[in-house]
């Protein structure tokens, strides 16, 4: 018996420990028998160090899983059966530049949200369809299960412009968002079911449920009165105003925050950065000490340390996520996927993050009708740039990329778009060959 | 024979003699025989003064058409074949308030727009709703043709709690485009045909049609490379960002500058409000001068003054739907009416402005299909505002106000849009009485 | 612990024995603690006869069950936590009629389908109507879970008219068409999954799934060279034409005989009712011997014999659907249920029969996105039909009624229409209050 | 000055002295200049004859129309203006087929409906397609105005496999609808507009206006109360059910008696086939008639014998349709064109027939929200049916053609579908390339 093949492509991330970890807990209903880690020459020190932990952390577990390092993509896909994608593309400097040079413009500097969002966009979506080419042809059966952000526009460019079809786009939003609540309602998150519907950190839960009974208001009620801290790793965690969201009737995600409190989180943004720098930097240094922890010989679990770096049920997502694909669990899942009517007011060819029923065909959308009047305006305006910054991404066309600049609804003019534009192209001019043609 | 009875609500309006001037030109084939201008005790004085001006001008102009002058809306309402609406409510003095307490927030201050326009729908949907409860009983057949400002909102709210079905919502930005564009082809404006979409002050001109050939694509080369003015009198005339409006691929109106240059036009809102105080106060001091003139009981004609005040085309636009329904004249305007279908993206109950044939049994919307892509966010963030609005003028409900202050695009944050509602609901609150019922 | 309390209206029916085997089956995940059997007056001998037969099987498997019989509805539906309803207005002398009195004129006599689908529709839908009102007041958090046909029909009432919005319309078609495949197929069922789509007895499988690989194309190859059978108890076992069914890409259903193949349905009718009377008549002898076998005081499990009857499978569905809303099981199956966007082609508030994933909150529709265009005209057919249907049940509007027949596709005339109408109402008139009023 | 350059193809069509009245009443303000009339070989003697004719009634009007004969299309068509197409593939023979062989299966046979229909459009597409290809290399800016029947058929194939985009099918049906109801309402036509929405040959008329007001109910009360004579020269004239039209509550074409009175028009079909032939037989010998009458050199009008034929109203459609588009007319008038969101329930590139207004740049649909619930299943079966015939006149699929024979709701069974198809398919071989490749 073969058992599973699954290869992570950015595999010398210091979140692999957390993908191991969630392997291993499964090994009995999973069964990975192979584990391919892919990476760059840059990163293949990294790759090592991870790599090494990572056997370690199966030998002590005990678990038949090899761990297999490569810098050579396709001889790792052939024949997958899972390809996680968790890259990068110009590390953690790159994100420094998505995060630092909007603020110079008094515009959020954010790795998945406004400019840095784009650019994060423009950089990687090329590498995925790449991706998905080898995948075509070496492993066509295979799931591509996506964590790379932005992952809502990483999704929409695969359904549109990969070569498979067998896409999903994964986030921990929502499930932070679940735990959120079911800690606000003090009781296990098993007990709390939500309706997610909307775009990659753009996603609302329209209806909370608790054993079954709806108790949306309740919560919206708890959330206006107690002020719960609901948010984020990286996102400040302000309040929202009750008499908003009461009249909003539905819960907003973290990242909302970005957009109904863009100027506190601006100027929140310029505080930090100026205090302990952006979060790029941050991570930089949390990263660099993840390094050094995962370099002792001794370590065979995932370290404590892990859960600072911010990605917090990513590895229990990604793997629940595998887990009922394969053992076809047909369990509920926020996922990004291709909306195919869920939505009534996107088109059903574009990616939506939406509560699905994992089966072994993949996620199936839950029909949510439309969504509320009052968002569906925010919702379609992420959409509008999400479209533009793929055709920009796709065809390395200039005044694509300002449209999709200028009609984010973060970035407050069209000068000021192209201002910034026009530095973050030439910051990241080595990682967007599709715009510096020879 | 008893001709046409029209019925003017705000008939002491400056604007006054410009229809005046219309229905005159026009006598022939549209016989006004009776033209009512009813306003409030607050507007007698100007009332008089217009009310003599436009007799003057019916006897130089040797038609017979009746200028009634009254206080009682009912008694000019009875059997009225067109009503039109061009109150404001609060006058002037509103007005300047909603231009100026933004602007303390570094928020755009505009009457139709952001805060200011909010504020004037929450002050104007009561009234014209009042309106039609009266014209439902006294004039059930009749048209309302509604000049009144926000014209989308209103139309919004009139479509959906109004006591008549009979509303138009008249607009000059559109015809405004059509002569704009029209100069820049050097052509006369009767051989160019605009597709419109959108909403009220944002509206998109989609197709361009000189002679019945597409020249879409012409003018917006046009547009990017000679950066024509084109704008409006009340708008700063700043031009766009070449690629942003080449991949935009339609044209935009004057009043997207508030949207896609925000920034900008703050900036440059708060300058002029330090040198020439607000629009507004412009206005009044404009409104002062011509009714100056008015009173000279030698002028007998339309002052040309009055295009100073900003009305440009509003008096043309009135003229021609009112004719054109009368006499089922099927030429194409845009104006504001139900979408049922038009655009795609937009509910079928709800107003859009939109180009639509003018038939003896008023407009008919031509087929959209779908907004571009890049458009349809925007555009559905308008909508959701405008529908939140809607719903806070017509229940009062404070937290309704705020959702839609928070979620109009305008509007950086939950907390400055608490504070600013705040402020504006002090400041109107004579003229908001469903907010502080007793 | 009080266990579950289920109501069965119509409980005096042959099928019951189904019921409480599939009850007792289950018991440990599904301990139903009390299960109420109502019935009519004329219903009480059979009610008798079948409880005590429950009894016995209950007895006999060992769970503690009570069975409650009575004839007051509003007795038994307080505090219920599911009701079922297999109730028959008019009994089997009225599906007699619905059968015979068509073919008369050489139309379809079908319980379901044309002519005497609408007149059970007319008779069923004012007394389920009547039962949402009792259970809004006694049971407001029960589940209404409806086997009395037609059920596309009651369920598309509820929706619109009734009284509590927890109902779930259920067939057995769905579940005998994934048998049939997978027989086809040689595999167990439980490794086929399909894609149902449509309304009740117009349900499609737009794919099928084995083991998670589409396998669709194979088995309508599959269909169309071996012609196997795949029918149901009642309908004629005729094949389809290859090359439609090829063309066609999907695989309809069992009572798609019924419109793809009129003609031969009807000769067939014609040829049957003559050789052996229509199916009420096969039916009530079937019913008579069943009824002499439950009253065997030593019979204590279900009789082989009951499979006859042609429910096959009813048990099973409407069990499963029970238990998988109680145990929030998430399982796919398909019901009848609001569509709320599943299929593009159908308003969101119709009842459509689509595979959903069944939740403690009740069925989910999976996003189907829209139904292929060559059969959209049929399944839009029907649904006019039954949106007719129901407003002329819920009013008692004879043009409704007539637009209803008229309309539906097996009825070929609109005078042919009347006279069938007209003989049916008069045939009918007892059970329909709605069109004799006095 | 070049004036118009019209290009007839199917010239020596008995309905063309029609056309050349039309433009002789028109020619102050439609200028024709060039009127080419091309026809086929077979054609050649019947074209010299209208030819002549045509050119005997130009110079007895005194126009400088010149009028051109040629069997060389490609020569016709270099820089047209307007091509309209009116030609009959395998002429009144292949009629006559369509019309009796359903007949012999008891199955309406039409020229445009049910199995005539089908063939009709499998012998007609491709060679329209054709000189769609012609027209884009010779013509590229030039209209077609397509009268060929089944002219919806050919509309939707234009539209979707078609060289050209400017394409316009056109019917006397709704225009004659229109004359009907003046008639009923004893006014003239002009003071009656439509509005019309649905298929060629299935289009009903939602709304009717006189002078502006909405007079529908009133009509509908007349229909059903006096029983009018409301048909077509083709179509037997029995009148409704009235119940069922009052339920309606709209107004079918003459057409629907097909579907909604199949049996009885199967019947008296048959009746009238045995009495006087089928519909082709019958206008054969009106077309012998006519032609021995356009031989007369003393002719030099349109003999008012013509209107036997029953294309009434035709020249004034497709003349009034040429000059809108030339003069901007801006009236509206039904035709066939691209949906674009007229009719919700049909799809935004599918052909419908829907009130259009007419300008230099096409016809452009009115919204018209979507069909009525009880209409939207019969139109979108047809509509079903039309996409299975396109298919497979594109093709030559069998299986496709099986599948629109069996979807068409005038066809009653697989089995009768399948034996019509091979029976036809063999009678039109000849005109069938696309089935019968060597
Ligand atoms: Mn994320
Ligand atoms: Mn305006
Ligand atoms: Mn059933
Ligand atoms: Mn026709």
């Amino acid at each position: 018996m073969k058992g599973i093949k699954i290869v992570t492509i950015g595999g010398g991330s210091s979140y692999t420990p957390e993908l191991v970890e969630g392997f291993i807990k499964r090994y009995d209903e999973l069964p990975v028998r192979e584990l391919w880690l892919v990476d760059i020459p840059e990163g293949q020190k990294k790759q090592n160090i991870v790599g090494n932990l990572a056997r370690r952390m199966v030998k002590k577990a005990g678990v038949p899983m090899e761990i297999h390092l490569t810098l050579d993509r396709r001889e790792a896909l052939k024949d997958a059966d899972f390809v996680t994608t968790q890259i990068r593309v110009g590390l953690l400097d790159a994100r420094e530049k998505d995060e630092k040079i909007p603020l110079k413009y008094n515009v959020i500097g954010q790795e998945t949200n406004g400019p840095g969002g784009l650019f994060k966009a423009l950089r990687t979506i090329p590498v995925i369809l790449d991706i998905t080419k080898d995948m075509a042809e070496l492993c066509p059966n295979a799931w591509l299960i996506n964590f790379a952000n932005p992952a809502g526009m990483v999704t929409e460019a695969v359904l549109r412009y990969g070569k498979i079809k067998k896409v999903v786009g994964l986030c921990n939003v929502p499930v932070g968002m679940q735990m959120n609540i079911a800690k606000l309602l003090e009781v296990d998150s098993s007990r709390v079911r939500i309706d997610f519907a909307g775009l990659n950190h753009m996603v609302y839960g329209l209806n909370v449920y608790l054993d079954g009974n709806n108790v949306t208001n309740k919560v919206i009620d708890m959330i206006t009165s107690e002020n719960p801290s609901m948010t984020m790793k990286n996102i400040a965690d302000f309040g929202w105003e009750k008499d908003f969201i009461k009249a909003l009737g539905i819960i907003p995600c973290p990242y909302h925050r970005y957009y109904y409190k863009t100027r506190k989180m601006v100027e929140h943004e310029i505080e930090e950065s100026k205090k302990d720098g952006v979060r790029a930097e941050v991570v930089k240094k949390i990263e660099k000490e993840l390094f050094e922890l995962y370099k002792d010989e001794k370590l065979d679990i995932k370290p404590p340390q892990l859960e600072k770096r911010g990605g917090a049920y990513y590895s229990d997502a990604a793997c629940n996520l595998i887990n009922s694909i394969y053992n076809d669990k047909k369990d509920i899942q926020p996922v990004n996927t291709r909306n195919n009517g869920a939505i009534a007011s996107i088109d059903d060819d574009s990616a939506v993050e939406v509560s699905c029923v994992i089966t072994m065909e993949g996620p199936r959308p839950i029909t949510v009708g439309d969504l509320p009047v009052y968002v569906r305006g925010l919702v379609n305006s992420i959409k509008s740039f999400e479209r533009a910054a793929v055709e920009a991404a796709v065809s390395g066309d200039y005044s694509k990329a300002l449209l999709a600049m200028t009609i984010n609804p973060l970035v407050p003019s069209d000068e000021v778009a192209k201002e910034i534009l026009d530095e973050m192209l030439q910051a990241h001019k080595k990682y967007l060959p599709k715009f510096f043609k020879e």
